[in-house]
């Protein structure tokens, strides 16, 4: 019931001076950036040129231990991702990053985003002579790197030329023997940042929360188009592709980033409360107390609730060990699934006009239950508030919003999805509204990407992709 | 570091009229009473008189599946337990319900609460040819009803009669071939309420969020002193013990109980909301922003910031995997391990004058931390408000508030903990005030154990009671 | 198809001077007694009074590991414990030995055999208060044990009154704080020896290759009916018991035990050559070769051989791998179960008349398998030759022989299992024969319970016993 | 101890005419084939062209369940690998078949040999642009395959042509979406075999027992050099490389295969024999009883006593849970690792003059302990004899004799080795001896390779050859 809309991956990198124990960092690194990939993850320990991974499918507190850390060992540089599968399937031999032995020395590298050219990058590959072993963008990109590092003298040259081969969103964490790499695509649909630890150690991270995580301090976002590289002489960039007007995945503030990473210089958490505020502006109703749907609700809801002066409540507890298995009861028990993760909280909401606040409504099945939930407690009205426009076109640049048919807002009116939900009202913030959640002016900024909601793709698009582009002979 | 006061158990039953997935329904109550007990759990099937079951160490989610459902199979009785340990160390031995074969027929018992003449009567038996397998009180209590059992009629007369020698703190599920039985010592230390499903069913919960996860609708709590007894032709009462002062753990509704829960006619969080409010009255300070500590202290933080009008707001991301695994990164890293955990927002706290609530300081080193993590966030000021009193008694009905050393109220002043807490200002909830969270009129009610804040024990009790008080003489 | 008549139990005690590595010392131990109990196993600790006990289903290979080893730390004395269950489900709370806690001081026991009057000593025991949590006998020898205990002055003091209720097969290991004891009945159904370490420790098992394994040396057999008490002041026997005739299991010589060791002061390989030998004198045929069922044929075979100048041949490659899990192939391969595990040498038996040789047949599917393989792998004779009489009467001291229905000896004569199995010939072993086998002189020899062959039980048994005498009421 | 010599892999593949269970043959094929590689091991399964997986660490029955069976579902061609490696560290990665997306079609690919140029080959390809995932020559072969694919019109001639540029031994298992091909290298290194089912399907396997367990019956040897394509319209051969000497591994008759296989037209079990056979003709000496050392010799101890007329017999006890995770004792218990493993039955040696055979001696250690715990047992005089000559050569044909370091006879003369092990006499087989194992008329027979005893190489091998030849620069 809880399924929701999917970021593809979080990424990490870290550079030290000295050998140290670079697979801690990483570990702990990718536990605070979980919530971007729950399928799978990996950790590459580069000792002196040796390359040592570990990967496996499930969450990383789940399946790696501490025997798994001292089997990786120490090493200068460490590359890690967190894995939820756009394209490919969850496998083991999907799971990144990637390893890469070549004449030329090894590559590791991670991948948040999505090609949308890598199924006619595959087939130029495969009729020189290539083989691919799994079916993810990242063995795609690995290629694109090799053909450029057997004409070019540096690591950092070869992805440079790469990259105009490259179409899509994509940020890298790259690691060869004696450099740590971090590329953004130049459109930027992905976050990516830089920090420092205070022994100086460089770190890469998809989100702040990361850095925070171990005590690094944030330094900056990587530019869209720039490639960092560090070694033991320090840090360089190459700028040749930043020259691209940005397109931020604006759904990274509604909903897949962590609230309390620092995104392009706004906080999501303050994103969100906006994004709450201009709900209310919006969107206003007479009602008696704001509740969200935990947790991907409740900053909008706060916000809200500040905006219009009505009591914030906390609706409903959430069973704190959702998210683990839970064996679905037999039909004879008949229970409503929804009560064993969700409790509507009855003296909050018995006899009150409610506004109830999530980030999003994709398929409407979960959103109709919880209002049901509401209406059992006792609630008098209930009042639907998004934090988001309908989605209403596919995306191609990293998250599972893949096809038409599965978003109700492609299928009914608005009204007809109040009707459906079973809500009193139903409003969307609108596609000015999420464009201004970055600015204190109320002004829709420039540079996001929300084809999702309006169909201007920031780059041509291929008329269909599949989502498992390289599966249709094989499978796992 | 999130290492709390901890709760013993929570327990539950249900008779259904024809036999059914008894199992499934066990299953659900627990997993919506996991909050209780983390380090076992166990269920029995009674079927026709055939007692199946299953335990073991852990999380219901983590280590029950499918398998075990259907191993345990159909039937029209079944109980389950979770588990932390106040006596007895976490082993599988340990683990409950207990099942016990004898001649008279086969009873199985979940209890929660913590006998204190448990050494004693233990004593007895074994002088009388007894042998013990487990350190649990449990398997006491099995004995006093066996005991009984072979004077008595019936297994209820064996339960009533037991009774007169058992004292402490127990709430029980009790299951003969034939019935269902739910009992609760004549102080009422801890919860227990009983429901009905819509096909008649009866069911027994610790917590009535364990009814709501099964679509059963609350009836009443069981009174203090009852015994109530379910079979074929019906329910019904033996009150024999129905004479004593109630004195309900008041520590239920600052932290034990789920936010959801409703006790004693009291929802818990209504409790908490109220007990932020009296907080306000007690302490109020000049501030710009309320926050709780996630997740205790999020319920009485809206309480207060009613009350007083401060906002308020999330000042804590905490990271969703808590609670699963974490491998302690080496020494090296040096990482503050409680940022892996918890991340303030700095938006919310920079150069502001933060009001942080949470429910109890029990050592106080994670207080510490939090506190820590608000400086470095640039909060300009930490004005710390607990919504309950100092612990400075040992607790025997079943908590882990067993010594006074590890108590920081027993070392220290009120002064001194807010200086070593490296909070501006420290208010503890009074005495009065806990006693009032179940009342509108701001008026103590009577009914409540208060012992570890005041010293004043509603039964008398050992002058010192060793947590592993079987455990002298043989480890596990 | 491998299914075997089953032994109950192994059982092993070491008492060490000093605090020590015993833990160790008993695993190496059960491993080698594995063959006599492959559900479960248990070994416990006693480090100065403190007992640690691990116990788990399975293989002790497959769920005993290092960490194990070391959560049961050091001591200076040790029982442990495997088990094929006779009486009682396999189960973990039904696995040995057990641990008694009590006010007299713990003891722990360890059990082969099986008692005919458990059912009547529980409900004794049961009636006067008692709760039992498994349905095996050596909880009902624990109560025996304790009752006495609360009136003697000390615990082999006890061992020695109780043994005046205790009725049936038991070699017992009992370890108290200070003393390891061992009990074998007074029948002596089941062997028990003790041996020294060079470091003077002393340590009994059920088989003397437990001793090998160890490179502890062989002293003795324990008398049919003695106590044998190891404290620090030595060794020393109580022989109150020991007027009894003595009723060894033959069928240990015949499969049961290891061919390597001693028993009695007969080498079980030699009693088996010794079988061959008899078998050839009692059923002579014309053949070509001699080849044994693996394992359990191959040292009749080889006597045979030795007997009648037929050459001995390896007819069969056993799969090593089986005993592994194997997941039966679906029905739509139609492949021979029997293919997989066996595999018959085309060039031995082609053409050729055999003998084929193994020490019994209980329902007769596998050895019907086995002859066909031989006539598929072109066999021109195969005469049928098996190393004892048929089962004709259950045992009730500690086998799984327990019922008539599944004995084919029970509904068919020898001629007709001849023609079921497929055999050109058929010969059992006569019972003055398999009482032979420990004699040089060809006579049979007295002190063996032959009752599964002649009913001539050597004390009186009741008319009927369930396996699971206990079950009756309560699964597990 | 137990660690011999090792046979790298077994490869197997079915064609069966209809969609079937191929997923359970080659299950029961792989148990069947297992002591040929007890690392890993992979199945995959053809379903119309959809390729499904399964490859992990560890012995097909303990990490291959019925629900892997399950997911592999259903299919017309099957191929299926187990692995020892002697190339590549062992890691679930390494594991095989291998399988290959290719916009040309799919392939899948398991090996059983090894090649002597894999290095250079890779890195001509690796200089073309190639990514290699994995440190196994099988990866190679896909390269080479693919390679010509890109040029040919056909799987099976661009496996012709890639023919020319493998160089060492390789037999193959290859499967297309419509093909089922094998492939056995030009010197015929390893075996390779082909049957046929009952219903007409057509399976492959490195051995004939691996037939026998399903029962299929075995048709002929691959021929070295030839490629055997089947599908649809039949089984057709490609002869092109067929005419090369061959040179059969005569080590896969001493020890590799199963003792039930038939390769090349003669049993293993007879080779054996007369292995024992020949050694006494060479080695005679005065004794009283023949012995082998469980399992490996057996049947050359066999075939001796048959030859010498000298008694036959059991003189050590194997524990049947040999091969299962042992933990090894700790230091203070001084135990002899020998006798956990194997016991030598006293009363069988005690006080007499003993023949020992065994297949080799390889670093010594292992034959030492043995000799010597057939003395502490009493044996007078102990004369060793090894059923084939002295390893004195590195192989590169896919064993792990891979180098002159850990090879006893390079440090020593055969004297200096009878002393170091501490037997009476010594006596190995000679070449000639070896050679004639396949005959009956005790003439050495051509198509072996004996590089192993002799350095006469088949085909030219490089200076120096690393076993984990691509792994300089990573690990795994």
């Amino acid at each position: 019931m809880f399924r929701k809309l999917n970021e593809e991956c979080g990424v990490f990198g870290v550079y030290a001076n000295t050998t140290t124990d670079v697979a801690s960092m990483t570990y702990v690194a990718l536990y605070a950036l979980q919530h971007r990939g729950q399928e799978s993850y990996g950790i590459v320990v580069n000792d002196k040129g040796v390359f040592t991974h570990r990967k496996d499918l499930g969450l990383v507190p789940d399946v790696f231990d501490k025997d798994h850390i001292e089997k990786l060992g120490q090493g200068n540089i460490s590359i890690g991702h967190v894995r939820y599968s756009t394209t490919g399937k969850p496998s083991r031999s999907n799971a990144q990053p990637i390893v890469v032995r070549h004449v030329k020395g090894p590559i590791s590298i991670a991948h948040n985003g999505n090609l949308i050219n890598a199924h006619e990058l595959r087939k130029h590959y495969e009729l020189r002579g290539a083989i691919f072993h799994t079916t993810n963008d990242t063995e795609v990109i690995a290629y694109a790197i090799t053909e450029q590092r057997l004409k070019r003298s540096s690591i950092e040259e070869s992805i440079e030329y790469a990259m105009y081969s490259l179409k899509g969103a994509y940020s890298l964490v790259i690691m060869s023997p004696q450099k740590l790499i971090a590329v953004r695509d130049p459109n930027g649909f992905r976050p990516l940042c830089m920090g420092h630890c205070k022994d100086g150690s460089i770190v890469f991270a998809s989100e702040s929360c990361a850095l925070d995580s171990i005590d690094a301090t944030f330094n900056r976002d990587i530019d869209p188009g720039e490639i960092v590289i560090v070694n033991k002489d320090g840090i360089r960039s190459i700028r040749t592709h930043c020259k691209k007007k940005k397109s931020l995945c604006v759904f990274e503030y509604v909903y897949f980033a962590r609230p309390d990473s620092i995104i392009e210089g706004t906080c999501v958490h303050d994103a969100r409360i906006r994004a709450g505020k201009l709900l209310w502006k919006e969107h206003p109703v007479d009602a008696d107390v704001v509740i969200g749907v935990p947790d991907s609700g409740l900053d909008a809801a706060l916000g809200l609730s500040q905006a219009s002066g009505i009591p914030y409540e906390v609706g409903f507890v959430k069973n704190r060990y959702v998210g683990r298995t839970f064996i679905q009861p037999s039909q004879k028990m008949r229970t409503n699934a929804v009560h064993i993760k969700l409790n509507a909280v009855k003296s909050v909401v018995a006899g009150k006009r409610v506004i109830l606040v999530d980030d999003s409504i994709v398929r409407g099945t979960t959103c109709q239950r919880i209002v049901s939930l509401l209406r059992e407690a006792g609630a008098k009205e209930v009042h639907m508030r998004i934090s988001c426009p309908p989605f209403i076109n596919p995306c191609y640049f990293g998250t599972n919003i893949d096809s038409k048919e599965k978003l109700i807002a492609c299928q009914m009116t608005i009204p007809e999805i109040c009707q459906h939900i079973g809500a009193d009202t139903l409003g969307y913030l609108s596609v000015n509204g999420v464009q201004s959640l970055t600015s204190e002016s109320l002004k829709p900024q420039p540079g996001f990407c929300t084809a999702c909601f309006t169909g201007e793709y920031p780059i041509s698009v291929p008329k269909e992709m599949p989502k498992d582009k390289f599966e249709s002979k094989i499978g796992e």
